[in-house]
């Protein structure tokens, strides 16, 4: 049978990396948040020049543990799965692939440390690791919220987008090179900057009919993000009220499928609801 | 009778230029929305000096590929439509003719280039070239929530308006020349500036009143931008409501009037809903 | 009679001035809204240097014009009304008062320029002037919603100020002069700067530390805005449906008091609800 | 009997202080907003070089008279209790403690200035002494809706700062040590500077790709803010709705505890609802 089959080594791997009610798995949760946070914490000091040259060989070191932690890691992940390449594929696989290899390849490949970016991406884990059941309520419901309410946004940021091509060659016109505004593109991201009211002022308007123009876009602008926040208000009171519902029913616990590794099963659920093997 | 004569080759050039049911439909809608993508990238492109000179015959060969197309697309246009003023006045017919002639005018007139800002609404286009029916669905509610509260967002402009010049006259006297405030119109230029939270930093206030004005104006227009908002977000959410309902009942489909090319049309529509002709 | 003492030429001024339905009525309530505007666009044109240079003559004259107008308009508003007394103490009285005297004090006191920034203030007659009405009905609406919510505004900008403080007193013990935080007064001008999400950068941190307060200052002031909007919002969709229904109810007309100037009569009405004299 | 022990002196000052229906209660109260004012508005002018440097003597008898008071009040207020221990510890005590202090510690240790900063946080106090039971009602709706939208709040700004440290270290790796982007903390804090659209510009962007990404950043950042807006505005109607039934039952008096010095009794409540006490 499958389930004997997975009864050994596997088995237990399985738990303590994918759930929290062993002691074994708990620690090993506590320890993986704390490596993520220490592996970010780590690329960013040495991005620091005064750091990195006084401390070098400390956190040349403290980045080898953080790698061979995470080479244990993906490759347990990858073992304890009946269905690997479901994982290997997925969003966070790809990114615990990434999150680990940057090291390795800084001595076949100058300038891999881009890769090291993606390593904050790990950071959307600890969500995951530490079961925060209540805030994943949450955050699924900001999102479908934010799903519902796509296509008026698409709509609206194709219009920001147009007006923003219009409004930059308008004041590429009238502007000089001295005020910044040199070329098209440039004169665009100023009337972004503008629009969005960021306004760095490393271009500004300097003759009095630009000044005129930029006044319209801030007013604009102004008015303009009305839009947006108008529509996530009105898709939240629509799917805070849906929500509220459906809440009282559904019952998950922390539990994870040992095949697919997807979370979120109900209490009494048997068979994994994205899979369908036994959990 | 009408539709007999209307029947030959400007039926077939009808079906091409506005429909999108037929191969060649699909293909000449594809191959605008490409074209119309690139004019606005070469009008950007021809604005930075680089490339300019390095590639500035390709720019112009390119310039006169897009320039002939649409002069073929607008006279094709007029020609396949019964009532073809209707269009040339409309204000997509005006965008049309102005985004095709710039690169003829350049042989007449100096500073015709002023005229490729325009092609940049031709971007709006696309909207109805990709039949974006859904979107289109979105663009309308905006559209008309916004309507709604125009009388309401008119006044808060307007109060916003009164209080620029209140307070840039104020400041005005206040503040130096040297801190910017050079005369009462670039005054009012910074509170706008201020109101708005976009914040240059090109004018700054330097004297201790002055800077204590500026306050007031930041917390007035950091507290005023709710106002926009919540009228915006009040019509969303009754139209929101209204819609729901409407939005079961009409059908359209992607035909086009071959008189008035007003679009839009219900399923079962045989008569078109702007002009009467048979569809 | 009181209504026969006043039925002579006063009373023909009152309707000239007050209301416009004689086509003299009309005229006047034009040839305000004109000077007005004008008024407004010569204290501008004035604070140019280059303009007053070489148009001083013609900008003088031009100020006579207004100031003699608005002189007798003033004189006229005062005779014809039975208590004068009422409109010179009110808001537009004052307002009306001040903008016409500069001119005259030119003569008299340096620096009486000051007083012109009144004069913008008389841009809010035109409401009036104009008679929009639709438009007064969206501003009552608008002020009733946020008179409304005036308590939890003052609340929140209580808190925003004590806030604004301690942070502004925080940052002037990290952030040393050459940064720009000379004192607290001006760290706290800074903080309101960031806090209302503004940004000048003519003041920014430059330690470590201040930029991680600085941050956790710009983070707070990008959520702290949701709690005004969230105020108006709620007022706004509650004012709103009281409205729908009192709007059908209430029908006003142009009219205007002649003992106290008093606007918004209901068409039937007969004695003024502000002072019980007849209408 | 308690009651019978406590009514002597320690009562009357219990009175005096923490109650405003006597004349001495409320000269009391007066007198401790404006000193708590004075004292803030000294040490803003301490730091202030040219007001400290002339007026150095007076500032420091103004302290004086100030700490003395604060003294005074701090011993009376424990004094007058029945169980200091809980004022003490809680969290105006506190405050209240480290604003009587940094004069005496001047003497001992340099740098004590620093507490003066929690002075500010007393002006927290003037909304309990004035007894703004109106404001407080307002307060205290504002507070349990920002709590009940905590969680989903926390679930955003998580969110935005894992985009900040994505997005900044992203910049770091496109732009040069020139443009102010000189290791991955700084660039993360010009990230959330251009997220929250604040936009000081002591660091902007210059390349064209890193100009490219900042335009993304602040489209990000003004939709972003949507969403705390709608969270807010949401949690603020429902709660609107829920406090209009209780405010019509639950009546309040002026009244504080004798014992632990809790506020907003019932009118007829005879037991304090914190500690039991009889009132």
């Amino acid at each position: 049978m499958k389930e004997e089959i997975h009864s050994g080594w596997k088995h237990r791997l399985h738990e303590i990396i994918y759930e929290a009610d062993t002691p074994l798995g708990k620690f090993f949760d506590i320890a993986l948040v704390f490596l993520i946070i220490l592996s970010v914490i780590l690329v960013m000091l040495e991005s620091v020049k005064e750091v990195d040259q006084n401390y070098h060989d400390l956190l040349l070191t403290l980045e080898w543990v953080v790698t061979i932690f995470f080479s244990a890691e993906y490759i347990a992940r990858i073992v304890s799965l009946k269905k690997p390449l479901r994982y290997v594929f997925s969003f966070y696989g790809i990114i615990d692939f990434v999150s680990t290899i940057p090291l390795y390849l800084s001595y076949l490949f100058a300038g891999s440390q881009v890769l090291l970016a993606v390593r904050a991406f790990r950071l959307l884990r600890i969500f995951r690791i530490l079961k925060l059941v209540k805030f994943l309520g949450e955050a699924s419901q900001l999102k479908s919220a934010l799903k519902a309410s796509r296509a008026k946004i698409a709509v609206f940021i194709y219009v920001v987008l147009i007006l923003s091509v219009i409004m930059g060659t308008i004041m590429y016109l009238i502007e000089s090179d001295e005020a910044g505004f040199t070329s098209i593109p440039r004169s665009i991201y100023w009337t972004i900057v503008t629009l969005t009211t960021v306004g760095y002022g490393d271009i500004a308007p300097q003759t009095d009919l630009g000044q005129f123009i930029a006044t319209i876009i801030m007013v604009l602008g102004y008015g303009i993000i009305a839009v947006p926040t108008g529509i996530v208000t009105v898709e939240f009171s629509r799917h805070g009220k849906n929500n509220k519902k459906e809440r009282s029913i559904v019952h998950t616990n922390t539990q994870a499928c040992p095949s697919c590794s997807a979370e979120g099963h109900r209490d009494n659920a048997k068979h994994c609801y994205s899979c369908g093997d036994l959990l």
